[in-house]
């Protein structure tokens, strides 16, 4: 039995791997597990079905016989704490490279997710330029504090972890935006992380589901 | 040896009980585990001492001999994993209220605090008036589908869990909006929170630190 995760029919990123189920196929891929996709279109989403898996109506979703999980984060977790590769086996190792998990959604991923939210749907507004630097500043204190943590290192805190495969994913999502130009450092460090096989491998199933669907298949 | 986390010297939410550092001593006090506070004040935060511990430059820390970790996120997963009574035993309970944990701050959090940042920072700019709406709908949005979730429970899923912890921990920030008295069931929920005594005592033990600094000791 081989765990089943949702993704969108349509991707709004266009098959750039920005959604969120490319961290559960890559935490998958990471692993080596097997695993369905299940596509689901956007008024699916918001239906009973969809919603009895994920009260926000979002993907991804994870099943596994009857464990059903929602939230990115909570399914690499899952997925990391019962397969080797993504977590250290150092207890302290271990919570440290959790914390960075939570340190990508919860400090890094907002302001991110802000700012591709106004590029994205406030761009007809009044407010917009006064907006978009102030927008662009508060990511870039965020960039400028995780490269000096960084420093020169390759991955966040020791060996690649479930955190730098969150991290990653989160910064990706400034592709649009040009800031990580700024960050050489950090251009990097999201280049090293592209260039796990693991990654590829997840990429090219997401873009394959893109493609498909943009060709009818 | 008790862990040591830090806090506001001078928390901007005057003793509510809104800043992070509420997560972390209601976890503690819920698991009966006593703890040591040192109080940053937000000059000290930005200094090396203090990034050291936290390279976002934020409160709280957790600090437990030779382990340090940031995040109250995955300071509560810490302690819940450590101790008895913030997470089920069984395996697939588990992995479902660490979701909710994660649900807490990635889905509830980010429109809570864009709303509570623009209600703070954006009364005197001219888009304020056209922007609020927006705010309070996204938030509504997310607490209609809380509250779909919710049903007659007491809790998310099954006993309190961490994953309750961190919600009402979240929705706590929507006190100074009023969208709270929209949703009974939900503002019920909190107050289920509140009557914890480990909250309580939570609670008062931030509050002591305000009242302590306003009355300058």
């Amino acid at each position: 039995m081989i765990p089943t995760i949702t993704a969108f029919a349509s991707s709004p990123d266009r098959g750039r791997g920005q959604a969120r189920d490319m961290r559960v196929r890559w935490a998958l891929e990471e692993v080596g597990q097997p695993y369905d996709v299940r596509l689901v279109s956007f008024s699916e989403m918001k239906q009973p079905a969809h919603l009895v898996l994920h009260p926000f109506g979002q993907i991804p979703t994870f099943e596994d016989g009857d464990l059903t999980l929602f939230e990115s984060g909570a399914i690499v977790l899952h997925i990391a704490e019962r397969h080797d590769g993504l977590l250290p086996g150092e207890a302290k190792a271990r919570a440290r490279a959790i914390t960075w998990m939570f340190a990508a959604l919860s400090t890094l991923e907002p302001p991110i997710v802000d700012l591709g939210m106004a590029m994205l749907f406030e761009r007809d507004k009044s407010w917009y330029e006064a907006r978009l630097p102030v927008l662009r500043d508060r990511v870039r204190v965020r960039l400028g504090e995780l490269s000096v943590r960084l420093g020169d290192a390759d991955w966040l805190d020791g060996a690649f972890s479930a955190g730098d495969l969150l991290m990653v994913t989160v910064l990706r999502r400034l592709n649009a935006s040009g800031l990580l130009d700024e960050y050489p450092d950090i251009s990097a460090y999201v280049a090293r992380g592209e260039a796990r096989p693991a990654f590829k491998r997840a990429f090219d199933a997401q873009l394959a589901v893109f493609t498909a669907a943009s060709t009818g298949r």
